[in-house]
């Protein structure tokens, strides 16, 4: 299979690169037992990102100025806490930005090194990520993620799926939209990736959500690439 | 010698971690000869250069709205071709456009991928040149150049030596200007980032400019760090 045009890889990250739940809830369990909280980390990590769109969204429709995934992030950790009984106030405000630093942490999933390293002969590999520039970065440095460059909401100045973040992200590299192809393990992403013009490529991560989960097991359009992960993305493109 | 706190080093790119003339005149060399100039190349790359702080100029007086370095080039280039008798608009555009690409393809400093691959060990290191993300990019596959993030006037949305740039530029990765070093092989370029409190590093690159150089030869203050060119600074901190 190949994608004659396309010259630059875009790549979702939370969940299509790296496996956030997993890491959050590392994270976040010494915390949780420190405030005697029996909750269970990984339902705490879900329930930290299940504010994760909704606090976009403020920015995504003009409620509130675009402000990096760090600090929408940070102000749902404090809601998530209370979501568990737990008072942010009562805790070091030093604490908080620490383990808000989890999502600087995210461990890459088996075949994401390997994966990129091998997409990189051939084509330009970047993250569009909604998380911001110094998550990414610092995720990559820990991880050993080859990315070419660091773009996504931060850069195009607009969280995903809003079209300007494909656009303008397309635009900063030079290259018309069905030149990009965004690769991702969410169908809507890709929906409104393709929507803008840019090609397409899925592979599931049917653990992202933990072994329940029920969304964006299986490709639901046709997807220009469809693969098993990045590692069969590489192979598929030739890599 | 160490830097207590610098967690990421940030590059002058044209001059400083690549040999813009001599890739420029090599490029423009075919060019000329297909069109009956007798120009010296690197004169010509000259030229072109030189019309590089003017065009920037009007963006930074807010004169005009801010354009990448690309779309600046191309205009300078039809200056430049003016100026040594050519008539731009004789020449087709894909031509024009191909040569205008030549920034994109220029060569680094010898010591310069050795350098900044030791120096990704113990630092975030990213351009933050006044080129642009695409124009980045490309040089630093073509050279191997291991770029953690791609930063610079587009991300920022100003031209250096503005403080926009060197601050907007510690903002996104998440860091204190203290915490980030601007490392370049011109003082100017230094003196504007210490105005904004970034730490500082200089290399001289006397030959940037041709044989008869009479800028930069020698570091004019006294910068954080003075090194003979980048493996010479990454083994000054220790990297």
């Amino acid at each position: 299979m190949s994608m004659p045009g396309v010259k630059a890889l875009v790549f979702d990250v939370f969940g299509s690169v790296v496996d956030w739940r997993t890491s959050i809830a590392r994270a976040a369990a010494p915390f949780l037992a420190r405030h005697g909280s029996s909750v269970e980390p990984a339902e705490f990590a879900d329930a930290w990102r299940a504010r994760y769109q909704p606090a976009m969204q403020a920015v995504r429709e003009g409620r509130r100025p675009f402000v990096r995934l760090d600090v929408l992030h940070r102000e749902n950790l404090d809601d998530a806490l209370r979501r568990f009984g737990i008072d942010p106030a009562g805790i070091p405000g030093h604490e908080l930005d620490q383990l808000n630093r989890a999502w600087h942490e995210l461990d890459p999933w088996p075949d994401a090194v390997e994966g990129l390293t091998r997409l990189k002969q051939r084509f330009v590999v970047a993250p569009l990520s909604n998380g911001n520039v110094s998550m990414m970065v610092d995720i990559a440095k820990r991880a050993g993620l080859p990315w070419d460059a660091i773009l996504g909401a931060e850069v195009a100045r607009a969280y995903k799926p809003m079209p300007e973040a494909y656009l303008r992200t397309a635009d900063i590299l030079g290259l018309e939209p069905g030149e990009v192809c965004m690769c991702a393990a969410h169908n809507e992403d890709l929906a409104a990736a393709r929507a803008c013009g840019l090609k397409t490529a899925f592979f599931a991560r049917p653990t992202e959500h933990g072994p329940a989960q029920a969304t964006d097991l299986h490709a639901e359009h046709d997807w220009d690439v469809i693969a098993d992960d990045l590692v069969d993305l590489a192979r598929r493109l030739d890599a």
